[in-house]
């Protein structure tokens, strides 16, 4: 096996690939990528992030159809539906509570459903919603450091993957990442310089 | 130098650490862990992350005040703020599109435009902030990789913050990240069973 990229080569070598070989994936790489990933943080550890990992030919078809019928979803080795369902987090927090904070489960659990008492139902779910993005990170990566390529995708239409799957209306989806050995170059990067975004005080 | 971790290494070996050696941070070390994690994707790569890395002990004893007191702001080598500035965003989109689309460059922007203009105010602030969350993933990872250790925190007056750095009132700050050399060894992780959060089909 070849060596495994580290965080910056991982980095530096991602592009968006949206053309694939037809390489397909192991159910066992898919559970080994989503475990790195299900690594990711989450305040109070809430995980809120939910996968489906979509490599039957004709699902993908189906989800290509609801996302625009941008190919790369179903020319992909595997297509995750990223989504996130704060309602059940909530109904779950004390399946995330860390073992070692057991004796004070119950004021934690309190304390983050009271947390979110205050919340807009949309801020509620977008707060959810977003924490989904460092699972999306750390995956992206994760695949690349093994030689996946993969694409972001924001361009679907929700209520469409939803029906799918059979997804509770209340549910956010982030992204769509479909991942693949890759069989085109992409784009070089193209980012800000770093004093157009960061400084040092 | 020590060999860089896997992308999978550093998944692993991160906790949330918020104890620290006194080693302070050189400003190439700051600078290049921020470029590695600005390599994360966005959107029509619209980077809407805005950075700002305090070393200074006097302003981070300032923001360790906005955060309540938490004392790994102020124990750390440097703390990042991470914001949000979709304003300034959308008024610098021909500035992030690629230049291999420079002859779209006009097409490009008015759609980008013309998207977030049936969002609501919210759902328009929301939409930056979550992007931020891949960043902040790679910039973990990035740490990681190289020894150093972090805490992403949720518990700041966002105001304050904003406050001691003049930023306008429409931006969003999804997360402080402290950073340093670990001096203590952390929560082992906790996390989902595969089966809880995942499936493949």
């Amino acid at each position: 096996m070849e060596q495994e990229l580290t965080v910056k080569q991982a980095a530096q070598a991602r592009r968006s690939i949206r053309k694939y070989t037809d390489e397909a994936i192991s159910d066992q790489t898919i559970r080994d990528l989503i475990t790195t990933a299900g690594l990711a943080p989450s305040p109070w550890n809430l995980q809120p992030w939910r996968i489906i990992a979509v490599k039957d030919d004709e699902t993908k078809a189906k989800l290509m159809a609801a996302a625009y019928g941008q190919p790369q979803v179903g020319a992909s080795a595997v297509t995750f539906v990223i989504y996130t369902d704060m309602t059940d987090t909530l109904d779950n927090v004390e399946n995330t509570i860390h073992p070692g904070m057991k004796e004070q489960e119950a004021a934690v659990a309190k304390q983050v459903r009271d947390h979110f008492a205050s919340y807009s139902e949309s801020d509620f779910h977008w707060w959810g919603r977003a924490q989904a993005y460092t699972f999306m990170g750390f995956l992206m990566l994760a695949a690349q450091a093994e030689g996946y390529a993969t694409s972001g995708m924001l361009g679907f239409v929700p209520d469409q993957v939803k029906e799918l799957f059979g997804l509770p209306d209340h549910v956010q989806i982030p992204a769509l990442v479909a991942l693949g050995r890759p069989a085109e170059d992409g784009f070089p990067h193209y980012r800000h310089d770093f004093d157009q975004f960061s400084k040092i005080v």
